[in-house]
């Protein structure tokens, strides 16, 4: 299996990598991080940078598609390089998903019209302007579309992923390999579980979402 | 606050970017990549590339460390610059951190002597004979020296870490702003949870681990 990772200027790292630690590990799937251009691409803090290794030309036809969000979305809105890659990419894709704000670039490729999708809770109203009916759960899966809500949620909906395409004895054993256990010392990770005082902070400090 | 994570050939991805993507988000925290040498560093699987964007003489004192694990630590065990560049930030950080088998690095540095600590519940055994009593929890507090257990075990670190920093609720404000609010399809991502056939299947498939 084909996996490509379509990365960008200011892409949210976890979205990408949380997803490629799960889809790497099954024997003989091989993940790809594609681009415009080959090469180091910043992520949405600027502290870090992860390389594309083959650009779009060189893989229209993944098999699996994973578009990561992040700020550097905006800018892709319109940007018709990108936005045809996925739409080729989806005519031939076996699974075509997303996580985060990755979603919002599905939209605007037409791949969500009709199709219940998610994103990261302070996005899901842009995904209804763009053809989705926006639902606020974890992993949203239509038939080959599968989308997943904010940052972290790429892990689990890569696990759900695999559970699919090979079987959930291959997704239990990658999600003990990475020893996914999760045990956060709070449980404020959804928007209905936080305090109203702590999605305030996140609303009014750019840097926390 | 400056935090520094060593990477270096065929590191575990998500080991260093769990912790990557929370320490990055509270303002004024600033996350450097370092290695012996800049530029990109492959990943475990060798899929993918993250650039160190500073040589560890250029940064000798961080105020945290986060050393992520993978296979590239078994050629590293004896490699006096890393081990060097641990021991001298040790002294001076705030906080000294692992993931996985990193903290088979900070054993093999002399920095868990007589200290509870954890790992990748493949190598706990590993851990004893690096001077460490290796505990099976997720993420072990030892004054300023906090370790966590396999892959994902980071992000609940890091939020464990800035919570003990700044406050509870940075922590959740963070935990909200990367959506962490794990919901994975099945629950074996511990050996504890894990079926015997599931746990043979990672032992027996060596990408799996």
């Amino acid at each position: 299996m084909n996996i490509a990772i379509p990365i960008f200027e200011r892409f949210t790292a976890l979205d990408a990598v949380g997803p490629y630690e799960v889809l790497s590990r099954p024997p003989g799937w091989t993940v790809t991080f594609v681009a415009e251009t080959t090469g180091p691409k910043r992520t949405e803090t600027e502290m870090l940078s992860l390389s594309a290794d083959a650009t779009f030309d060189e893989l229209p036809e993944p098999e699996i598609v994973v578009v990561p969000g992040g700020y550097g979305t905006r800018a892709l809105m319109h940007d018709e390089t990108i936005l045809d890659w996925l739409r080729h990419a989806h005519e031939h894709s076996t699974y075509t998903t997303s996580v985060c704000t990755g979603s919002l670039l599905l939209g605007a490729a037409g791949i969500l019209d009709g199709l219940e999708a998610t994103t990261h809770w302070m996005a899901l109203d842009k995904l209804a302007e763009l053809g989705a009916t926006p639902v606020n759960r974890r992993v949203v899966e239509q038939g080959k579309v599968i989308t997943a809500a904010g940052v972290s949620a790429g892990i689990d909906m890569a696990l759900t992923l695999v559970a699919r395409a090979i079987g959930p004895e291959m997704s239990q054993a990658i999600q003990l390999g990475i020893e996914y256990d999760p045990q956060p010392p709070f449980d404020t990770g959804s928007l209905d579980k936080a305090p109203q005082a702590i999605v305030d902070l996140v609303r009014g400090v750019p840097e926390l979402s």
